[in-house]
């Protein structure tokens, strides 16, 4: 039995089969999270590490596709124990661990060179004296670079990836140009880039890049765009295919 | 009256009215100047430079647009006499001038910090020993970096735009991340970017990136993504209306 507090619920999609507890005043994934498991290219087996990995969201959808051993770090306290009672819930419990913690201190628990595949779906919003902050701290802090930034993310994705090893990464256009200089200092080459729009007419509103530590400059991709709804606002029919992957 | 040589022949698009001398020996303007042409946005005065003129086609659709004077600097003489003759055709002595001549001292005809846009549609392909390359001259010179290339075009264009003054390439996909360096090096700070598709399943084959000098980093712009082809190859309906404006 899994225990559901305050305001938790459980969703679950249509025609899919896991079961995430989400919360409006915690943590709930979003659309990023789904198009970020669904654009990363996963081993058959060896180590997965999801960064900032909220409530688990990711991790547990990646688990659909490998046999992977997956280990999610999460800094903040609710967030992790909600991550642990969804993979209890959805009896995953020896594929996918959750480490509470700092990613900065990852090295602690996870062998630096060793990692198959980092995905992270970060904090977006540069930390600035002046920002609008959600009031909500657990919000703030998954949505703001305040416990944690971009460059420590690619820093330690880097760390902990073996020659080879893929990061994925789920981020914003606007930091697009931070985002490629970051990997190249820290040895992740941007390899596939793929830009997400809400509608066809609109500017791209998510950013999906794929890296390769130690990889050559030669040979980036820009994958054909993705569309998330029509212009009725419903969703397209590929992203509705998605979601009954899940 | 405009003289042809050889296998010169006179282009015009079906609705529009300007007309440009192409050969398929020598230099025909593709697809992707008539791309960055409708890409750019141009000044409606002061000055318009053209990097790697080719034929002259990008000034002259420019010319549609603006009553900016527009110089075009092109090294392979025989390119840059087409270009002077299909101004001549299109009596546009007033506004269009071409220079024939290398581009690395354009400051030589071309004031620094003078200009309020810079256009370039320039050799796509490093110059490698082991590069196959076009057997014609005309060709390889127009297609591969054999007299100029990617950092010299980007550099030229920063000491020639004023503080401020706008960047407008095309290029491809593939050399993106080259392109981004070479740009923040040089102080063109990249501001729009926009990917060419051939088709809405295909990967992007056509970069179009427009860049302020002396910009600040914030405020990066992924456009809607631009497809050429229906799927049965015919130009879709944005692509004839852009056509139609030439």
């Amino acid at each position: 039995m899994v225990e559901l507090f305050n305001d938790e619920r459980i969703d679950q999609f249509p025609n899919g089969t896991l079961k995430i507890i989400q919360s409006p005043t915690v943590f709930s994934y979003s659309l990023d999270a789904v198009l970020l498991s669904h654009f990363a290219r996963v081993p058959k087996r060896g180590t997965i590490v999801d960064l900032c990995a909220g409530n688990g969201a990711v991790g547990v959808f990646l688990s659909k596709k490998t046999e992977a051993k997956i280990i999610g770090m999460e800094i903040q306290p609710k967030l992790a124990d909600m991550a642990m009672r969804t993979i209890r819930l959805n009896d995953l419990e020896n594929q996918l661990t959750i480490i509470e913690g700092d990613l900065q201190y990852a090295e602690r628990f996870i062998a630096p060179d060793s990692v198959d595949l980092v995905v992270t779906n970060p904090p977006y919003f540069p930390e600035k004296p002046t920002s609008l902050k959600n009031p909500n701290p657990y919000l703030a802090i998954a949505r703001h670079e305040i416990k944690t930034n971009l460059e420590t993310v690619i820093y330690t994705s880097s760390r902990l990836l073996k020659m080879n090893g893929r990061f994925a990464m789920v981020h914003r256009p606007e930091r697009f140009l931070e985002i490629i200089t970051l990997m190249k200092q820290y040895r992740i080459m941007p390899k596939r880039i793929q830009f997400v729009y809400p509608t066809d007419e609109k500017e791209a509103n998510i950013l999906l890049i794929e890296g390769i530590k130690d990889g050559k400059e030669q040979g980036l991709k820009i994958l054909p765009p993705f569309f998330v709804y029509d212009t009725n606002r419903n969703y397209l029919p590929h992203m509705k295919a998605i979601f009954a992957e899940l």
